[in-house]
């Protein structure tokens, strides 16, 4: 486990600020948590980093009021992306986020082949790619980098690695996401060595 | 009018060239024009630049069959960035495209208050970020760099400028976007002076 960017340096008692970390953290689902870390990196002018909204095409609007346009009738289309992108540090940041419940492997399917397509293709442009995984059991959350998923996701399709990435593999060589105060879900603390690569 | 990279050297016979693309465009959307060279871009590993999808909150879905889920209440959300974002040349670019049928400038009002914020962060990060603005009446559209709309907005707010940017503003200072064959709205191409800053 790589610790993220000045973890010793600011939490000097990181015992107790994570035990309340990990309070404020109690019901908060991990979209939740990102879009806060969000909006406090925004306003702190750190990175400007949004969740795209679901895409869905749109069948049916009332119109009757402007104010209050009802969509009736509308579907969910296929992503064609990731879900979350913006810059940070003048570069291109581009991510997903994955749960899982599984204390010794993140299952491959729980990524789909477009969010791989999309990630390697941003990996292939020089931007900053990456999963963030949480193991829901273990309250634990890493960086996963893109270019390590698309090694085991590779292998894998080739019948020639695990169909899961093992625990261990995070715990030797993936960036646990710190829990701070503020912002609670520190992800960007995490990728700094996404960054000097 | 600052001229597009290479449109001297890729179209000799640009005439001939402007002309069959001026017939391509015919009836596409600025919208349509724009997703279509996004997927050029794509395809041929230049840019991954995607459309936002438009923001909504979901109220009601039946969810009868999982493959056909039915959206029968929503509503439009305000958006908090512009339209369009992704990567070209290792750079994050972000912009939103506007169009008027004005022929001698090209009013602020289209301009909203949150795209100016998203504009001006991401300006700030060091990110490129423009508009793509339309003149249809006169069937040409121009980058219009954020920080040049920025100096036009600010100024018109202190009431020490016009409420609009004139047409020879973009005519001596902005970069046209050239038409070509494929694609047919080639916007990156007019961004080059925005990458060299």
């Amino acid at each position: 486990m790589k610790y993220p960017n000045g973890v010793k340096k600011n939490n000097p008692d990181s015992k107790t600020l994570n035990k309340s970390a990990s309070f404020a953290r109690r019901g908060m689902s991990l979209e939740t948590r990102i879009n806060e870390a969000n909006e406090y990196y925004l306003v702190h002018g750190i990175a400007n980093i949004h969740k795209k909204p679901t895409p869905i095409t749109i069948v049916d609007v009332d119109y009757q009021s402007r104010q209050t346009a009802r969509i009736k009738e509308a579907y969910f289309v296929k992503a064609s992306t990731t879900d979350y992108n913006g810059i940070y540090k003048g570069k291109y940041v581009d991510f997903d986020a994955k749960q899982t419940q599984n204390k010794k492997a993140m299952p491959l399917t729980i990524v789909h082949q477009h969010q791989i397509d999309h990630l390697r293709s941003v990996v292939q442009m020089g931007g900053i790619a990456f999963l963030v995984v949480e193991f829901s059991s273990l309250d634990e959350a890493y960086v996963l980098s893109a270019k390590n998923l698309l090694k085991f996701w590779d292998a894998a399709k080739k019948n020639d690695g695990p169909k899961s990435i093992p625990y261990e593999h995070f715990l030797n060589n993936e960036t646990l996401i710190n829990s701070k105060i503020l912002p609670v879900f520190d992800y960007l603390s995490s990728i700094g060595s996404l960054l000097d690569e």
